[in-house]
């Protein structure tokens, strides 16, 4: 038999609904797999062995009986650790929640639960959501599964290091300024971010609450588009909840690009490396192949948008910290305290302006959308540093196309490039209009169709020769 | 015949349809009134009497000629002095823009020129809709047309004072927290202000653009209702801009208030001084004798609210106001920059905790009138002081319930609710739902109709013994 941790997730979904796959057998392997490499990854900040296996066996015994819920019942899932989970620490990974305890469940783990999904573990992330990879934190940093040495992207960098390593099939994560789409491109997966407001954040420790999204980390764009399904729902504690007009994201995905137009973003593309700019420029002959017309799409410079979404990032982050940071600022790692810092010395009238010049923003990208049906530009304009090396950490920490769609709020997914010379995968970001993920998982669907990247799995053996 | 300035704006409007009222002879009979009496009122910065006449001549021909254009064809409007007029100087009340003439007309102004409306002329202001009554402006404050001593409300003193003093049947202002609907009150005329966004802004100087409304002053709610019709509109050019879902304010207004259910906001009511408290228990039960349901309806603290609403407005005012602020502070007059200068010291995160306060406050309002049609509440909590008093306008002027309805962006309509026993005029605030103008119009339509306070007119000739 396969492997079950191979399996897509309608594969898996279909085994456990005809009773061919065993809901504990499947978790068992990914809790295996976990077993035998996580402690060079360090993709988990605590795995609920127990709670995992005993979900799993009453997910089997409802199915049996009938019950089948949905395509996630009895399907593993690793939860960034930024989610509350009742009776669980939420660690924000930082000494400041060592001691936190949920009480109760975010609204989208209670979703999670409601279809049947099962709870493996919280993931690592960086600092509070912010920040990037650090040593001097009460857990160590994950690991890039293509090359431990390598940042593994963030801050969900857990969740994309669990899902590339085969530790889960799907995992949660939160994006403020990238945060899905920047593990799921260096680790090769899929990520993405909803359309603002579409997912509820209660329970859900905040960055920067008009730039904070909740979305999925999974094997390929149709697998994500599975737990979006399940998670997109009117959230009555989430003050900027909006419902999806239209929340069916799978029945359309598999129906090509033929006809569609996608625009690229030139402006966001032109910055990055000569290797992700030779992928992306074959991403673009791939989609035209399949019969997509691509189109120029004019928008203001990357560094417009970049800085519009940092200075409310930083304002928005200090407002939660203020009192964390001056009370037990030592608590913080440096580079968490280095990110957040800044925000202190910002006016309401800059972060006044940041608002207004996200507004026009904004309204450009809707009226450059206007004349597609999607988009297309990179993700990160670097690949993967050396983790341990803080200048290029520093200096690439930025180099990214990804905060422009926290600014604009619009639906944004990254799916594999494939791979540079040195074997580190890279990503294309699909861009859709508000509420249309459809139109945007249906070209990400059809590109990683033709190309099948996302079929190739990192060796987490290195004893092989 | 009557007196053409008596007329209610639908009996204006019908006389002048049928060729009964020629639209030269109204619009002169409020420049003869202008003419006699704005010396000692000041209600006008400029007046514009001959683009009036030749508007109304062109009207005139117009209507002749079978071209009727609908209720505001040849009636006389005035604009406060915030609004651009093309060729117009826009004063803003203020040394700062004494040499600004505007290059095109403002979203609102191009609506109503689209409607025959006549321009008549632009009214004072509080400098930069903010402050109050000032004696170092380059033009001198409006006076109270009731009693010239007195404090006329503002910041669209001008355009409650014309509308009160029989200069122009309506008037155009705008209202931040409350700049509507305060001369309203203490002039004795109905005012104002619709909900967040439905009424255009490009072209009007911004105070502050999440509190800024725009909004009719006439003689009665009806004849609000009116010119509310004209102007709400979407607006490309406003970036807040959300199109009314339902603009009709008039076919409805006479159907009473039999059955409905009004909230009554205690909480923003008990602090007022007695004679209002009296005024506005009798509003409650005259509503109650025309068959409306009261029941109570419980909100936070009034002073939450304000508390809330004056911070976002010194925040966003500071942000419009700084380079002139550094650049030009002695061409400020004394209240305008003490108003403004404040915003200076608010950090981005102390605003960002006061527009995460204003959603749950909005959210509180919004379940509150889930359970009522509409609600009602004082305008004022004191009486107009005198002008002149410095200390009483010091203390009177965070001394009303109007600034909670800019936080809420919720309509609000103040109606004459009788007068004091020193002859002044009070107000009675009309509180709809979101988009729901049409029912608090027919709740102060109705008011208005049994109680007639609105027909009683200011005297305005001194020499009377």
């Amino acid at each position: 038999m396969t492997d079950p941790t191979d399996l897509s997730l309608p594969e898996a979904a279909e085994a456990i609904r005809t009773g061919t796959l065993s809901p504990v057998d499947y978790v068992s392997a990914f809790l295996d797999r976990i077993d035998r490499y996580d402690h060079r990854l360090n993709a988990f900040v605590s795995v609920d062995r127990d709670g995992a296996l005993r979900d799993a066996r009453a997910a089997e015994r409802e199915i049996a009986a009938g019950g089948w819920r949905g395509p996630l019942h009895g399907v593993p899932i690793a939860i960034k650790d930024i989610f509350d989970v009742a009776g669980q620490r939420t660690s924000a990974h930082s000494k400041i929640r060592v001691d936190h305890v949920a009480e109760r469940d975010a609204f989208v783990i209670a979703r999670l639960r409601r279809a049947g999904a099962v709870l493996i573990g919280k993931t690592a992330l960086h600092e509070f959501a912010t920040g990037g990879p650090s040593f001097d934190l009460p857990w160590p940093p994950a690991r890039n599964p293509w090359n431990p040495d390598c940042h593994p992207g963030g801050s969900s960098s857990g969740s994309g290091v669990a899902v590339a390593a085969g530790f889960s099939p799907v995992a949660l994560g939160t994006d403020t300024s990238g945060s899905i789409r920047h593990p799921a491109t260096v680790c090769g997966v899929a990520g993405l971010k909803p359309t603002y407001g579409v997912v509820g954040r209660s329970g859900v420790f905040p960055l920067s609450f008009s730039l904070d999204h909740v979305g999925p980390l999974a094997r390929t764009a149709a697998d994500c588009a599975v737990l979006l399904e399940a998670i997109v729902a009117a959230d009555p504690d989430d003050p900027a909840a909006v419902p999806h007009p239209a929340p069916d994201f799978r029945s359309r995905i598999s129906q090509g690009v033929k006809g569609l137009r996608l625009g690229v973003i030139e402006a966001f593309t032109a910055a990055a490396n000569a290797e992700i700019r030779d992928g992306f420029e074959a991403a673009c002959r791939q989609l035209e192949a399949l019969g997509a017309e691509l189109v120029p799409l004019r928008l203001s410079p990357l560094d417009t948008y970049a800085g519009c979404g940092r200075l409310i990032l930083q304002a928005e982050g200090f407002a939660v910290h203020e009192p964390w940071l001056r009370s037990r600022i030592a608590d913080y790692g440096m580079r968490g305290r280095t990110r957040l810092l800044p925000g202190a010395f910002l006016s309401a009238a800059d972060y006044i302006r940041a608002q207004q010049m996200r507004t026009l923003l904004a309204r450009e990208f809707a009226a450059a959308m206007a004349g597609v049906d999607a988009a297309l530009c990179v993700s990160s304009l670097e690949l993967p540093c050396a983790i341990a090396d803080e200048a290029e950490v520093d200096r690439t920490y930025d180099r990214q196309a990804r905060t422009p769609f926290n600014v604009t709020g619009t639906p944004a997914v990254s799916v594999p490039m494939g791979f540079s010379q040195s074997g580190l995968p890279m990503g294309l970001q699909v861009l859709g209009k508000a509420f249309d993920e459809a139109t945007m998982l249906r070209v990400a669907h059809a590109y990683e169709t033709a190309t099948g990247f996302h079929r190739r799995r990192p060796d987490l053996d290195p004893a092989r020769p």
